[in-house]
């Protein structure tokens, strides 16, 4: 990709909003050209390295490889739930001993050398800019080439304190008040908290398998009535792998197919993606279950970034998508750290609201987090990744092979739309073979395993449970509040589906009333844990349905 | 003071601007309530612990008393520059065996244990809440209410990145558009870049050597013209302690005559007070210094936090001081870790901006700043700050023995109003006397030392120098710009004054037009190249003058 000739961002200027519009360049910056090797400065307020008390600071870090690439066969729920417990812990070196043996101690030193990139302390504890530690910049941005490659020449790339952050100064540089921001029909809480305070507002495009539809879409902006609903969108916030809270994820095509309409309506697309690299594959049912095969040597980074759905990056050849990377869910959330790509028109912006609020990450987090990258090198960073797409894909299974215990699972084919994974109905144990024709023709749930993310998204069929009123308040307690309450009474939490709905407080219809959903995540607890919580979600989905 | 009946903070809710308001209860806080101890968790998109690559984190730090109370007489800027710096190294333990008999090793383990609050990087690494650690609170609390003794009783912190996401978070919570901010009449730039974006004005009120002044400040809000500026002013930003740029201080009795007036008319009063620890004393010249006496002991911490002017937290009775503390000059600039303290309804605002920005700040820099604190504890934490006050005061000495050097520095205590420390006049070395009424009555500069905080605020008196064209767009270079781009390429950059003017862009008067102001630092340069830059500093400034 990086050898062809591509396009330039075209002027997307007018995308940019007027609180945005409004920052100015720091008069500061305008020092900065006047500063040499052996400037003398008495201009900031600076304090001296040799004031921070930090005299050097360190960490041990795993092996690259510290998570295997195949998944034992004796995981199976019922026997191995705390022998795949203490499996982890023999490959992460649990044990008292083996831990020291397999972690490298990287350490940052108090001085700075030549070329370090600003990995000392008298960088990482000091006043830094808000585009990041040399070195972190370097790494964002060849990363983002290799993994990525986006469709256009000038992209850039912009470090930020996590999604969280990048979304909120997104929804700052691109909305203002009276906007309609497009979001899945189901979308993670965050996307609405940014636009609220903006008085922007929201409106869920449906979705299918594979997460955001684009012919609802097109639907949505042809027929959009500006008298009725003010501006026609021009922002989507869309979470396009791993979809948070329903486990979608889109296509190349679905993607081009979006993009195009972005281009044909002038939109911009906001990628919040925490889950690319959690692409875990269709899941596949015990029974028919085989090891990955190992790639061929020489070939395993190319053929794991070959086996990515692409960015929205890829297809971008206009500058209009900008995306949201983040180290949370490949290195650990607390560290807050991640990037943006996007056109350098939207990063100068970007920067310039970063600099009013988190300002610079904590050096103490980048300069961890890039000694680590730098330890293990672009392709052991890889090799990580990949482990833990292994270990996510073992979560996966062994959380559908927990429903599969309490529940008889029959594959809906039928009921999928555009040919994505099979919808998987769970019928009470004994209940028949299930099916749509079987005299027990209701499931008490159902679900499309995940190829990607965290989360499997349930819809529940309750039947004919009637509405309560809420002791407290005199509420209406439907069904599926009902129920998430009598879980979390039995002790178990999950996460209730009304929170990611877009239209909050839209009265239900009676077929909606009888039907909820929740999102189960399988990657919180420890398997045996995670069982348990299974079995006693079964039992009281059962007693609450009656069957 | 903790003893004492305290108020309860008044109603102030109607401070919060439509932006703030509009922020809601993140749906997730709901499910809270549910979390037991033995709850089973399939709720949330937190990875397992498991998968963090951080085993252990651990950093070597000096010890509480790495700086001395007292300075050594011999460390004269003639003489001692380099001595003083070879001393800095001898005290730091700089030498390669030195440090490590010194420094203690602090490490976050892997693995909670009880009693923690939160300081192992299970945690750390983890998602947090926009509160930070539990420890972490606690210490911010605690340190609150023994140093700063709020007037009122339900005061509470929380964390934040630093001061200027906490500027940033105050501008939002009670800037609306129109608004208009008063700071002082120099000001930090940062306190405008974020009333920018908001369409909010600002306003400088006149200072004196103790920083804004009370009279003038009544004066501006008894005259303010609706119908003509907007709504009256409802916010002070002020930094009291070292103000930046001017280095002033407030006394307690400015502070309290500046609180009643915003109680008479309404306001609330941003506290930016990075400097606060920093009160290093008035300026004595050289020949009159005296080693200060040794506290006796068992008074120590009690006595330091005496000697300090009370924050305006001490005098709010009411609720309306939002004070912000950073341990950017105490700690590091690069933990970007920091507190509010103020009413609980605008701290609950506070964090709901906060959950869509900075969120939780890194938990590798909130373990490793708690750790240190909890190893050197509350009263070694006071140890340090009195070791670096010892440090700036000799930095502030030195810069301006300095200047003594190079110019013939004569006190007009005649100038000086309202009984602060007195202005020096500098006049060129062998000019006499100097004084108001000799033959080259001119000073070239003029300044106050600073009694606080890490700048000297020069005036510069350049008498008739003509205004220039610049080349490159032709624009009038007034004699400040000229002097302050003749210095930076001489080599040596100070901040230039007209960055901290409210009012940008005003035409000068003729009088202003041969005056200019510059800030100089005595905290980022070693002593050598301060006094290196302070001798460039002088003879550029006696060329530009011809003198």
């Amino acid at each position: 990709m990086s050898s062809e000739k591509r396009p330039k961002a075209i002027d997307l200027s007018h995308h940019v909003s007027d609180f945005a519009r409004r920052y100015a360049l720091s008069p500061l910056k305008g020092l900065q050209k006047y500063y040499g090797k052996d400037t003398i400065g008495l201009a900031g307020g600076l304090p001296s390295p040799d004031y921070f008390p930090f005299t050097s600071v360190s960490a041990n870090i795993l092996p690259v490889d510290a998570f295997p690439l195949t998944v034992p066969r004796a995981s199976s729920p019922a026997s191995a739930s705390s022998s795949a417990f203490g499996w982890l812990w023999r490959i992460f070196g649990g044990g008292a001993g083996r831990r020291d043996d397999t972690t490298t101690r990287i350490e940052v030193p108090r001085e700075p050398r030549p070329d370090d990139g600003g990995v000392n302390l008298a960088a990482a504890l000091q006043y830094g800019p808000a585009t990041g530690l040399p070195r972190l910049q370097k790494f964002m941005h060849e990363f983002t080439e290799r993994v990525y490659a986006p469709g256009y020449d000038n992209w850039t790339t912009l470090v930020h304190t996590g999604n969280t952050d990048a979304w909120g100064r997104i929804s700052k540089l691109l909305l203002n008040p009276g906007d309609t921001l497009l979001v899945e029909e189901w979308t993670y809480p965050s996307a609405m908290a940014s636009a609220r305070p903006i008085d922007a507002r929201w409106h869920g495009v449906p979705m299918d398998n594979q997460g955001m539809r684009a012919d609802a879409l097109r639907e949505i902006l042809a027929g959009w009535d500006v008298e009725k609903s003010g501006p026609r969108p021009r922002v989507i916030y869309t979470v396009p792998v791993g979809q948070n809270p329903c486990g979608t994820t889109m296509g190349l095509e679905r993607k081009k197919a979006i993009y195009d309409i972005c281009v044909e309506y002038d939109l911009i697309i906001a990628e919040d993606d925490p889950y690319f690299f959690i692409q875990i594959g269709e899941f596949v049912p015990k029974s028919q279950r085989k090891a990955e095969r190992e790639s061929p040597a020489g070939e395993e980074v190319s053929r794991f970034i070959d086996s990515l759905v692409p960015s929205f990056l890829r297809v971008d050849t206009q500058g209009r998508v900008i995306r949201m990377d983040t180290f949370s869910k490949t290195i650990a959330p607390g560290v807050r750290l991640g990037w943006f790509t996007c056109n350098p028109l939207f990063v100068e912006r970007l920067e310039r609201i970063g600099e009013t609020s988190a300002q610079n990450p904590c050096g103490l987090g980048q300069a961890l987090v890039v000694a680590l990258l730098t330890q293990w090198t672009f392709d052991g960073y890889i090799r990580w990744l990949r482990g833990l797409r292994t270990q996510y894909q073992h979560r996966r299974d062994f959380l559908v092979d927990c429903l599969a215990e309490e529940f008889e699972l029959s594959p809906e084919p039928s009921i999928t739309t555009s040919g994505g994974p099979a919808l998987l109905c769970a019928y009470p144990r004994g209940s028949g073979s299930g099916g749509l024709l079987g005299k027990k023709a209701r499931p008490l749930l159902s679900f499309v395993p995940p190829s990607s993310g965290m989360f499997v998204w349930v819809k529940l069929h309750f039947g004919d449970v009637p509405d309560k009123r809420d002791e407290s308040d005199g509420s209406v307690l439907t069904p599926d509040r009902q129920f998430w309450e009598k879980l979390a009474k039995a002790g178990v939490l999950v996460g209730p589906g009304w929170i990611f709905a877009p239209a909050l407080g839209a009265p239900p219809t009676e077929a909606d009333r009888q039907t909820g959903y929740v999102r189960v995540s399988y990657t919180p607890s420890d398997m045996e844990t995670t069982r348990q919580g299974i079995k006693i979600f079964a039992q009281t989905l059962r007693e609450f349905c009656r069957v």
